[in-house]
């Protein structure tokens, strides 16, 4: 019965390209039948880059069936994953998040978390001398996904060990690393197609703080002004979001990569407050600019406070 | 602030070695200050391997303060930890059962987890070349889990990782490995000097099924006349620590480790009816043999049924 590996529900090229990678290594190096698979339409970023390698884009599926073979990467939160993921024959997991506890396998299993930028990395050396014999287009998606998830080495997230990587594979592939990182980010700025509810849901985990639900949505863009030109219509359908999704309030931020700041969208005076106390800014409209904020994982969640 | 390294609350040989060996790699050889301790007494076993490879017996702490820095290694389940576990600050996860949920991180750390029979066989592993540095205590301490967990290689946990490994230490050591592995078995044998109710929870862990739970416990000896002697007493008291555990049924496993063999003891028709839907035994009268278990994670508790 053929694997099936994939990452979170909402695939950016982390969780588009590493089940690739994965796939590419237990199929035609451990000769274990092996296939990527995605649990959502990949977003513009990860349209583009398997587009640039000539890889094919997985199928989509929206679920597992109880007892079949899966590989998990790049998350471990059952809330990002497949209602039944638990029923289903958890052979792997290799991440990079922090534990949130709730998956569970049937017997023990190889689990590898690494506080690394980017899971990509981590398949790097658990495959040890076989990433050797990884063809281009392999190469190109394990470049890709690092330059994403660390802004090309601009995230706090990024350690030496994925920026090495990213290197060593740019200078292999014969790739100008940061013109490819700057074609990879346009793609990803290229939101103007989707409307504000995808855009809010785009890449978006939920968090508790203080007893309320947050929807903690950042928007990575070399274009700020796209989304922040929606300001005010994106403000308007947070309140819809919440209802559908059972959260309290949206916190949305624009990612400014190159000027390396985000811009928090304040709709209402609980936000404000949220952004007063995590992070020690003063808000007088609709909208504060904080300065160095790139990583929700490293910088946003620890500092949320209410 | 000293890293404390500990494994779970019943300190068997890999669970009293398994964070003396960590500590060592983590103080001597990464510079961090930490420290094993042990949640609580450790068995007979582990006791003898302390004292024959001098090694100095942990401090036993009943708790871990919110916020202390802690690795967690041979357990991933939160029953078998400090009720504030999750209070901590736990820096890494080292271990090879199941996932059963339950464990969450502030952060991203270091996870692994393998399906080897020791999590020694792992630290080694994880060590590198770091490992032709360990003194003769640590290597001696690695040596006793493999032994331990992999009843010295009869257990179907064992893995050609952990056979290889102890071989090699054993040479290295100039240890007979046999005549070594009976000594560490007799001193596991050894428990006359404990009440009943230390014997059935000795060992023992706690698993639902079918609506039940089960306190299933397993005594690995080389002597079962002694605790099969006291097999009406100890059933006897199987009711006192159900009250007290908050279990349904005691499942007491008395592992003939040479025979490679399990006695399991049967007080009554509910555990009558789990022996012959489990393990397609015919039970006669209070006790059933069951040729060939070994083991409760791969053999017993996969097999448990209602």
């Amino acid at each position: 019965m053929t694997i099936k590996v994939f990452g979170h529900m909402a695939p950016d090229t982390d969780s588009t390209g590493s089940p690739i990678i994965w796939a590419w290594y237990l199929s035609q190096i451990k000769g274990t039948p092996a296939a990527p698979v995605l649990l959502g339409e990949p977003n513009t970023e990860a349209a583009f880059v398997l587009d640039r390698w000539k890889l094919d884009k997985p199928a989509i599926v929206d679920g597992v069936e109880p007892g079949a073979p899966v590989v998990i990467v790049d998350t471990n939160n059952p809330a990002e994953l497949p209602a039944g993921i638990n029923d289903a024959d958890i052979l792997e997991i290799i991440d990079h998040h922090k534990l949130v506890g709730g998956l569970e396998t049937k017997g023990p299993i190889n689990i590898t978390v690494r506080p690394v930028a980017c899971t990509a990395t981590i398949l790097h050396d658990l495959m040890g001398a076989d990433a050797a014999k990884m063809p281009e287009a392999i190469k190109g998606a394990m470049l890709s996904c690092i330059l994403s998830d660390t802004l090309e080495f601009r995230s706090p997230t990024t350690t030496a060990a994925d920026r090495t990587l990213a290197e060593t594979l740019a200078t292999d592939l014969g790739v100008d690393l940061s013109a490819y990182a700057s074609e990879m980010f346009a793609a990803k700025s290229d939101v103007s197609a989707f409307s504000d509810a995808e855009l809010i849901r785009m890449d978006s985990k939920k968090f508790d703080v203080g007893g309320k639900t947050f929807r903690v949505s950042v928007l990575e863009t070399t274009a700020p002004e796209i989304p922040l030109g929606r300001k005010a219509s994106l403000m308007e359908t947070m309140k819809t979001v919440c209802t559908e999704d059972g959260a309290d309030e949206v916190l949305l931020f624009v990612v400014d990569i190159l000027r390396e700041e985000a811009t928090l969208l304040v709709p209402n005076d609980v936000v404000k407050t949220v952004a007063e106390k995590s992070f020690g800014a003063t808000v007088a409209g609709d909208h504060v600019v904080l300065p160095g904020i790139m990583s929700r994982k490293k910088q946003i969640i620890p500092a949320l406070t209410l």
